[in-house]
């Protein structure tokens, strides 16, 4: 395996040669969708590479083979965008360069042998989530501050009453984004539009402009490419430095961190403890067991934190009964901030972004490291 | 009265002399609050003022007159930072040159000898409520599309169920905003950091970039001072441009009018019509009567709209068991959106503001115009 100086590895990508095949010539994208992708994004892409065949599939997300396919279909492919459908390994599919899933995670695939043993390309579809879990991180947060659940309750009962207590708006509220990437990026982008002071945590240190950037997809005009909304940047791996973070005057935490065995419980008495000191608001959209349960339903109840907004829940989904559900200050949501529309079309957009660079033979965006595993 | 080119009257500032006093020497500022303003702002202000005398009374909003305060204390003000309490003429207050009102409207005033019978400059707070009230528009709206309304019926039962439609995010949806001012540009600015396209609709043309500018009071980084975020704009008093605005693809109308003669009833059944081609959601943020009430009512419960965010009805309140609180998918709040625990502290940053454009003899921030009486 070679490691390219970005720390990725290098893919090595095999025949037919795309360096110049600006039309795709010889090449056969396959993709396999629950259903069918919109007809006008397909010629589109016709139009962009005269040389390149379509094909299409359906398949439910999980589906791992297809019916009305042979091995021997597999001969031709070169690109494959898929949920979780493979080919058995790179014999069956010896031309396959570049598999583009429809997942941000890779975690499916990792033992899988056409991911351990091929230099095949695999891209994430990391980015596509980024506009519509911020917006969920957005509302619920504001729904929180403008005390709109408790207007909700009055508007059932019909009762035109003011809530005294005082609506401390976003302007000069300090976000800490505790994962800065796609997702965290457009959270900092909209609360910065709303007047507040973003600070930054990342497991590697951001010392420079280009240690900033993100060159993983957004959508245009989204997200914070250059890494130029935190007023400050905080990394690290030990509890010292999170804590660092965490005590640096934040009204709102937003965790958004893959989970890993360094996330896993990353978030406990210990830390809610040091988020009492300014009563931090906690919103979770990244994996339930990356905060202690038991933990934050204690912070919740005793008031240390203000309130919490979870997407992601441990266990998940969350039992009928679970005390989870009746803490106080608390809005729970089933797993669904990722939830968009538009979310094929990203998928869709991404893929049409790496078809222009396997044509020119650039390095493609959103590839899983082999070392890393996302 | 002399109109000067930007179609304002000319002050005609009184004594003592402001062109280049920079120290404000001679001045005097009366300072009526309901709470004692903060001790930094008015540390503040004396450092960056030294000739600068500031009095502080307390008195609730609608207080007229104050107790502990004679007409002989009126003779050495030149300033006044207040909600409704007035000297009775100019006579009372010679020196008076600059009043700086804590509400965004003047109708209080437009009647009273000191505004009608003096060249005294009133000044609205004009721009205190932009963020927040930005805010309760991009809550409701992202709420209503993230269904977290009934989520919260879901939490309320400790029920982890998946809602199956579709959730389209704010990317590439048109947010048209019905009277481009202070709030609108701030619903604005947050609406394109989430990907949305913007149509402004003014009542005056705007087509050139100087009459896109805004220069009344805004938070620092916020609004759109330059205009430049509308891709847009439409204009006009007749329905057919009203009509032509509603009708240019909007997702989501924000009401942000003043209510006046031209305003009253703008919203009826024949705009509920052109609406339902695209089914637009109506925030209304400004006044009850801009909106026929009978007629959003039976556009919601046909489904014209898909929805609405109401923090203003009409009547006023909301009488219990009217068949508004019961509209499908409408939100309603007690006229709420624009509350802070920001809106002194912003007060004093536009009194700041102007009190640096007295010194230097500069024509003040958020003027009433008395011709147009806001």
């Amino acid at each position: 395996m070679v490691i390219n100086s970005a720390g990725h590895e290098s893919g090595g990508v095999a025949a037919p040669a795309t360096k110049g095949n600006k039309n795709l010539d010889g090449h056969k994208l396959l993709i396999v969708t629950r259903d069918d992708p919109p007809a006008d994004k397909i010629e589109r892409l016709k139009s962009q590479f005269s040389g390149l065949k379509i094909e299409h599939r359906r398949a439910e997300w999980a589906t791992k083979t297809l019916d009305d396919w042979a091995d021997e279909d597999w001969k031709d492919i070169t690109i494959l965008l898929t949920g979780n459908t493979f080919p058995a390994n790179k014999e069956v599919a010896p031309k396959l360069q570049y598999v583009q899933l429809q997942s941000a995670g890779a975690n499916m695939l990792l033992k899988h042998p056409l991911f351990t043993d091929s230099n095949v390309e695999f891209c994430t579809a990391n980015g596509v989530h980024g506009p519509q879990i911020a917006e969920w991180v957005i509302t619920t947060f504001l729904a929180f501050q403008h005390f709109i659940p408790r207007y909700l309750d009055n508007q059932r009962e019909g009762k035109w009453v003011r809530i005294l207590e005082g609506v401390h708006d976003a302007v000069g509220q300090r976000v800490g984004i505790l994962g800065y990437g796609a997702i965290g990026r457009q959270v900092a982008r909209v609360f910065k539009a709303m007047g507040s002071d973003i600070h930054a945590y990342t497991l590697h240190p951001r010392n420079t402009p280009e240690s900033r950037r993100d060159d993983t997809y957004t959508p245009p005009g989204l997200g914070d490419p250059e890494g130029q909304f935190p007023s400050k940047w905080f990394s690290g791996e030990t509890k010292e430095e999170l804590h660092e973070f965490l005590a640096s005057g934040l009204d709102l935490l937003v965790v958004a961190l893959p989970l890993t065995p360094k996330t896993e419980h990353l978030l406990g008495a210990p830390e809610f403890e040091v988020l009492s000191k300014k009563k931090t608001y906690v919103a979770n959209i990244a994996r339930g067991p990356i905060i202690k349960t038991d933990d934050i339903i204690e912070a919740l109840n005793k008031e240390l934190i203000r309130g919490a907004a979870l997407d992601v829940t441990d266990p998940e989904p969350l039992p009928d009964g679970h005390p989870l559900w009746k803490a106080k200050n608390v809005i729970i949501t089933p797993h669904i901030s990722g939830a968009s529309t538009e979310y094929t079309n990203r998928v869709l957009a991404i893929l049409e972004q790496n078809l222009h660079r396997l044509a020119e033979g650039k390095e493609l965006t959103n590839r899983v490291s082999r070392k890393d595993g996302y």
